[in-house]
């Protein structure tokens, strides 16, 4: 193996890569539950005691955004400190405590001729993961390859290269300290553009490619694939207070559910608000956002209402702003509301604030999204908060996954079919 | 509606008749179990009923079909006759008597801050079907959808668009009958080539698309779609004879997979056979299939039992025959025979046969395969012979469906989750 960084070397192709990873899938299918969690702690405790050496690489990383002009918000991601990297050790020992997702049988059923059929969780083989300048999901994404007996080809971006190659190099010394061929888990060295398109396009060795990060990524990573891919992230998330909601209640989620963390994908982008409670409620929401510096945009008929002549344009209603702006629509009923959802959401999330049971039942039944809430901040749609223990991404398909992922995610199954000399 | 063929009418884009099926996907979805059922027994009807219709249409087409020098089997695909479409009722009558897999909850949770949170089977929304000359799958693929609770648009291929145009006709009045809006099922008019590529990238409407029939129609499919695709088909099943093999048991099961049905996906391509009782095995399975005009195709070490000169290559491993044609190999081991199927199988359908339970062990859990099979043949992997009572397709991927797929896997999942005003 490589110790040098990538400008030293003769770097090894994307295909190359993953075919060291998928020749070397079988590795991680063959642990036991036992050698996986005691992998994991090791790691978890080199990722603290090698802290000087990742923190020199990372170093090195921001030293070169610096360089290269990027942005604070970008920089910050990038750095690692000591807090961090004990974050990130918290998180792989959390992977420790998880049920281990494969072995499972999860049906199991006999035949009229006899054949006994067993459907039983197994490893996906080969998944890759294309992410930003996050150094932690480095960390993240190999635990929890491990945990689910996967092989894992991570494509870091450019910019962060050092620090995932020393998150990497420490996790493999780990692996060497337990005896094991770490070649299931590479890092691309090339972390070109166009890399991209050659790693979503490796059918023949990788079973799945997540791509998080921003939009575009996304799109691109996508567009391009002949891998299956997971797509995570878009959410133009909705909050409709109804005509029988409490407003105390509908105040504190639409606040939450806008400014909590206006930056992330369940953050609530359009407020809907029945006719019947918009005079009481809408100058009360009003006050608090504005202490918050929220911008409002709204519909014609909230005008009246808010001091505002910020009109919302049919774009606002389109738009994930990932701000401390907000759009408002006043509806006549029900109905609308769930209407505007179906045209504009991305399906991610959407939440109802009423005590009318009817009317509760009514919008989960007809909203299509990944997670819809009822008298609860769209915030709470993460898989940290369902319980799920591993940040993974939030699925905006439908198929495979949806929604906020667990490790289960990230296995499949096979049937095992036992006879006694059936044929047809 | 047009009642026209497609020659005597501007044709609609498959942009358009993609949007028909999803503005109206709200329609299915809000079938009981009841209106599904009885929707479905008049088409089960229907279908018989207007048999002198279908029948004329489907005249057309394979007078086309003639004209333009389709090979017998592609037109004996394309005919309909009585009994034909008496088995496309009845297959219908059986969707009726499967469980509808919509509404069940799947798991069920409360979290310490109160949340609830209950994961719901609900339909995918929209799906596609590419499928090639046989109009039983336009019948076959609208009752899954409208059991499914699904919007369907249907791409069949030109040479039978006659015959889908007047079965989907024959569904379209049925709907009329229970006044249901029937835009939700679409038979694309536009059946050129160049189709297939804007249908499979159709992701503002379509949820999945699945493409079925010849390997090079589905991977353009795969290849140029932006909407997540299930693959199906391409099948290089092996049979492994292991040293513990009971022998009749062997000789009965190697020849069913191989000459049951030899152009299907889940028949047999290649024997592997432990050396030490390739002696005893050869000869007699040798006898069996020169009786049925099996062409072998052996490697070096098999030859000395086989009174053949024709040795398998590289590419004969690699090969999905679909006809009475047999690759050969003698094993040193059931590691050998585990590796070599590594190597070179579709992870379709594998089978083992022997009377030594630690070898079906490591068989079963070695091979990476969607089924693995222990003492049968492998023409059992199979959605009805599994008892899913449907034919969708075998999908040979490994995400959301793997193997044989039932009703099921043509639905996702919500998170409804309840709150009593739960902020973060």
């Amino acid at each position: 193996m490589t110790t040098a960084t990538k400008e030293t070397t003769t770097m090894k192709s994307v295909e190359e890569q993953c075919r060291y990873s998928y020749d070397a899938r079988l590795v991680p299918q063959r642990f036991s539950s036992t050698e996986k969690n005691s992998i994991l702690q090791t790691i978890a405790a080199a990722v603290v005691d090698k802290a000087e050496y990742i923190l020199e690489e990372n170093k090195k990383d921001i030293a070169y955004g610096h360089e290269n002009n990027l942005n604070e918000g970008l920089i910050d991601r990038l750095t690692l400190n000591k807090d961090r990297l004990e974050g990130i050790s918290k998180s792989i020992l959390e992977i420790v405590t998880l049920d281990d997702p494969v072995g499972t049988v999860l049906e199991e059923w006999t035949r009229p001729n006899g054949l006994h059929i067993k459907k039983v969780r197994v490893p996906l083989g080969v998944f890759g993961m294309i992410y930003e300048a996050r150094p932690n999901v480095t960390a993240d994404a190999i635990a929890i390859a491990i945990k689910t007996g996967n092989a894992l080809v991570l494509r870091g971006s450019a910019s962060a290269y050092n620090s995932n190659f020393a998150i990497t190099k420490v996790v493999k010394d780990s692996l060497n300290a337990h005896k094991v061929n770490h070649d299931f888990i590479q890092l691309l060295e090339d972390t070109n553009r166009e890399s991209v398109k050659d790693f979503v396009q490796m059918k023949q060795y990788l079973s799945l490619v997540i791509p998080r990060g921003s939009a575009g990524l996304i799109q691109h990573a996508v567009n391009t694939a002949t891998v299956p891919c997971i797509e995570t992230g878009a959410g133009i998330c909705h909050v409709y207070i109804d005509k029988d909601a409490d407003l105390d209640k509908a105040v504190a989620i639409a606040d939450n559910a806008k400014t909590h963390r206006p930056s992330v994908c369940n953050a609530c982008e359009t407020l809907l608000v029945h006719k019947d409670v918009a005079q009481a409620f809408l100058p009360k929401i009003a006050r608090v956002l504005k202490e918050k510096s929220v911008e409002l945009r709204v519909c014609e008929a909230a005008k009246k209402f808010l001091n505002t002549e910020a009109l919302a344009t049919d774009e606002d209603w389109a738009t994930e702003y990932n701000d401390l702006i907000l759009s408002i629509k006043v509806v006549e009923s029900i109905e609308e509301a769930i209407e505007h959802i179906a045209r504009y959401s991305t399906t991610h999330t959407e939440s109802i604030v009423s005590e009318n049971q009817e009317a509760l039942d009514l919008f989960t039944a007809s909203v299509d999204s990944s997670s819809v809430f009822t008298n609860a901040s769209t915030r709470f749609a993460d898989g940290g908060e369902y319980g799920f223990g591993a940040e993974i991404g939030i699925s905006t398909q439908k198929l495979h996954a949806r929604g906020p992922m667990g490790i289960k995610e990230l296995s499949t199954y096979k049937f095992i079919v036992t006879g006694n000399g059936q044929i047809r």
